[in-house]
């Protein structure tokens, strides 16, 4: 019962609702890399995160991607559960950035529940109001910032998660990440590597001067 | 009380939670080109439209726009109702773009609502969700869909929205709603024109070939 820890509104749910999800939930490990949930296959359900990093994203027909949001340790999220909300129409994708733990509580238990219960339907709205918005927040950096201040930021964000200044990330992740073609990152980092911001070698980003991508992000 | 004809949840609610919309509920005629809601103002609450057209859009620090959102007759929005979320945090603009008759539920009752009724907290979860799926729509366009594309789409809507093939819009207004810069709007109509798509005068864009617009929107 270690994830009624996880869910902030365990407590607010009766007995015999929490009966249902002791019954049906699910825990999974997953590596890095592995592929969670996709628009092709059933819809996961509530995920809830116990220790590592997933990464929520959408693919264009071409293939390219971006993310739309990341999760961590303590993390619910409802992206994988669009099947439950009548009007979410987009092929949400969801991968482990790092070896993961999660427990996912099935889509058709989760649908019930909100129809039954205030709590889990009001937590629900809270949910969904804070994912969009992240996602107009994403729209307003896409739209307003130019890309040398995300990439920036985004750099900055991955040496903290990462706890290190030493960045393991090819220039294709990050492109995936920020929505954009390969050679656009390499030749904005390339000009950060000319500034005296970070350092390139094969298959590492070094952070040289924090304040000055700092200065950068944060403009 | 002609407003319980345009909200599809008020046969779900009590006579007395009824009776305090009837007590509180405003209705207001504005012009087109007024501003109904804003980041700076007090919070409008749950706005219904009567008749006419209302467009939510964001606003840059340099003053560029792009439309999120655009409501008609019998649509109820939730985004001039930010202040009742507690992770909604943006500043949504909502503006009349042709005279306009709406109703709107003060933000205290709304949330009171929301509070005590499953049948109010599902009905937002449900708004928000379509929400969600149109800023994800528009982030996909913006994304993955050139400009091009964009724009013939636009000019094949708003024909549509105004029933006739010749549009009294400015290029500056077609910049605004696709978050765009003016000039770029000008050279692409242009582009259009050698096209044999449209046909430009001073103050209209007529569309020609219908046709040839359609194709390259839904391309």
């Amino acid at each position: 019962m270690e994830y009624s820890g996880y869910l902030p509104i365990w407590d607010k749910l009766t007995a015999e609702q929490q009966n249902r999800i002791t019954q049906t939930i699910e825990f999974r490990k997953v590596k890095k890399g592995t592929h969670i949930h996709d628009s092709s296959a059933e819809c996961l359900g509530l995920v809830i995160v116990r220790t590592g990093q997933l990464r929520a994203y959408i693919l264009s027909e071409d293939g390219r991607e971006i993310t739309i949001s990341r999760l961590f340790e303590y993390d619910v999220s409802l992206l994988s559960a669009s099947c439950v909300m009548p009007d979410l129409q987009f092929n949400m994708m969801i991968e482990a950035e790092k070896d993961t733990e999660f427990w996912s509580i099935p889509a058709c238990l989760f649908k019930n529940l909100i129809d039954e219960s205030l709590a889990v339907s009001n937590y629900s709205r809270n949910l969904l109001s804070s994912n969009f918005s992240e996602l107009m927040w994403l729209m307003e950096q896409i739209m307003w910032k130019s890309f040398d201040k995300r990439l920036a930021a985004f750099l900055l964000e991955e040496s903290v998660l990462e706890d290190s200044p030493v960045l393991k990330i090819t220039h294709e992740k990050i492109a995936n990440h920020l929505g954009t073609a390969r050679e656009v990152v390499t030749r904005m980092l390339r000009y950060f590597q000319n500034e005296g911001m970070i350092a390139l070698t094969r298959g590492t980003i070094e952070i040289i001067s924090k304040q000055k991508l700092e200065a950068l992000g944060n403009a």
